[in-house]
């Protein structure tokens, strides 16, 4: 058996995706800003895929900017509001636990004299909002906390922050890579500004992504040129990633609810039949807060790498740390963010589930990872001294 | 008959190309970081598509760093450069005929302060070596250079540009958007140091490029995030478009010399028929020195955006000016640069051929032009003056 559990670092693009995706290579191959008709035809379809996008979101499609991911839009979001200030002191709000795309980014810019506040996130990987409050100044441009962590799913309270940013008039980023397949997301409701994702974490494409982008909200482009996407990013409209991603997104929004609740149940299940009956096991990440899909165990006396080395054996495809960072020997930047010892930081493993993902594959996991763990902790020193 | 001459504009995707991105869409979807089993055979294919690209361009694949497109690889490019440079003083070298990827991202350094020289080109649209040397000073870092233009389709003494530079000191980056399928690249003879190129442009997928960057040569990266690209271009690997690339590419390169052959006669052939039969054409770009699949021509009296909707009615696609700068009121930036007077400037019209064009195409298109032209001018006061 052969089950994938890592849909947090990339998903199987669906079926419908790929097929209306051929379309496009094959027949509507034009380019968008050509004006013969075969330019034109092109258009009509990435317009009706950045009206579907937009209307996902309550957003205007004018307010939808595709790039090549969520990185790229996160680079873009914060480069973009900082270079566009034209005040001398420059701040910026993150959390500890964001990804690499806004880290980097924040340590980037603060070699160049931008001010960076890292909030904390408790034991559960949540901000403090009073913490928050507290450290908007005068200088803040923006705050970029993201919707729902990579590693550990925890969702932060956004309406709240979203609420927070409005009072005190600064913009607000949220990086929702993770959110967009199983979160209801209203822009306006929640007070977003910015809001940054990627299709290929919701069953389409790699390379391609967008911003979400208030109107009235300046930013400086990132990647200049032709009049692409209102002459604010440049490059020629991917028009078969497009189309895929807005697909990709349709299907996704018509049977969230009854994918969530299966999965929130499989995850339920999962979390307290490992933390019952394997020993030593510790959720990381928030119990009810928390994406679906997400499963992150912290399994004393083993090292994540090597249970997922072995999980891999079995035919069971799982994470340690993000995808994004691995191959790094530090302890994952997220868990240790949690107040958790560092072995046990080493030890967490992510098992992250698709709208596929059924009862049978779960209990295969569970099984096999019975099996694993009882193999790797009997060439544990430190667990036989116990 | 529906004839498509706007493969400058953009290629429909290969047949083959569109398998195999289906394979990596459908059952090889790991994302390539990920070191279980699904993401180690991604890897595997996303480093045999970097070995065989960088082996048409007799690159090492570490010198290959994948990008969204041509567009993401110029600004990388020259604002890498610039920015990884410490010297107070910085100078770029460029022609008055680049890409708005190159011409937009020039302007925005010099608002910064770097210092930017145009060099003009010849009726022909070439530059002047002579006019080269003398421009490269102690503070010039960067000569960027496209390798043929997108309108005109002239094709630049890249080697002997890369030999002043290399004899000089200074980077030579060259935009090869428009080159990669018809021309052979080898980066060491031609002693380039920085290469762009898009995979649409040759029957790939849009939304994928490439940088080549010599092993050696320092640029700050323009993406910060994740340690993919060895660091250098953040963001998950687009497995499913780069090795639809890769086989684009091998395509381009199995046929190269047939291909070209066909293409140059039928260019050939119909240029020389409209000059001769149409009254008050003229060939824009040079007569040999030019990409085999590209024609771009005046057509006194006539609007060449009228022309183009007409011939648009008659099935039949072509440009005026490129797909990046359409809509815009301004006569072409290119063939004015060649000295052209402005009527003559905007009424200039783009035929670019694919592999697939026929002759049996050429020659429908040719009889649709006379009776287009005609038709036009019928209505221009200007003509019925002459």
């Amino acid at each position: 058996m052969q089950v994938y559990l890592d849909n947090a670092a990339t998903t199987k693009v669906d079926r419908e995706v790929v097929l209306e995706m051929n379309k496009f290579m094959s027949e509507i191959y034009g380019n968008s800003s050509s004006i013969h008709s075969f330019g034109r035809e092109a258009l009509k379809h990435v317009d009706s895929a950045r009206n579907s996008i937009a209307s996902h979101f309550n957003a205007l499609p004018s307010e939808i900017f595709f790039t090549s991911g969520g990185t790229e839009s996160d680079n873009w979001a914060i480069k973009g509001v900082v270079n566009s200030a034209k005040q001398q002191v420059k701040h910026i709000i993150i959390s500890k636990i964001e990804h690499p795309a806004v880290l980097e980014t924040c340590d980037l810019l603060e070699k160049q004299g931008v001010l960076i506040t890292r909030l904390d996130v408790d034991k559960f990987g949540m901000i403090n909002l009073d913490e928050l409050k507290r450290s908007i100044n005068d200088n803040t441009l923006l705050v970029s906390i993201m919707f729902a962590n990579n590693e550990i799913g925890t969702i932060q309270p956004i309406k709240e922050i979203g609420e927070i940013c409005k009072k005190e008039g600064v913009l607000f980023h949220t990086d929702a890579v993770q959110a967009i397949d199983t979160q209801d997301i209203d822009v306006n409701y929640l007070n977003i500004d910015l809001m940054s994702f990627s299709s290929h974490k919701f069953y389409g494409p790699k390379g391609i992504g967008a911003l979400y982008k208030r109107s009235g909200v300046k930013i400086t482009p990132l990647i200049s040129g032709g009049h692409q996407e209102r002459g604010e990013r440049a490059g020629t409209t991917p028009v078969e990633l497009i189309v895929g991603m807005a697909k990709a997104l349709d299907i996704c929004a018509k049977n969230r609810f009854e994918i969530n609740a299966k999965k929130i149940e499989l995850r339920d299940n999962f979390i307290d039949k490992v933390l019952k009956n394997i020993p030593y096991t510790y959720l990381n990440g928030h119990k009810k807060k928390r994406l679906p899909g997400n499963i992150n165990i912290s399994f004393e006396f083993i090292e994540g790498e090597s249970l997922l080395m072995m999980l891999d054996l079995f035919g069971i495809a799982v994470s340690s740390g993000s995808a994004c960072a691995s191959g790094a020997l530090e302890a994952s930047h997220v868990i240790s963010a949690l107040g958790v010892k560092e072995e046990l930081a080493h030890s967490s493993i992510r098992f992250s589930m698709s709208k596929d993902t059924t009862i049978e594959e779960m209990n295969y996991v569970y099984e096999q990872l019975v099996i694993a763990v009882e193999r790797l902790r009997k060439l544990s020193p430190l667990y036989i001294a116990t």
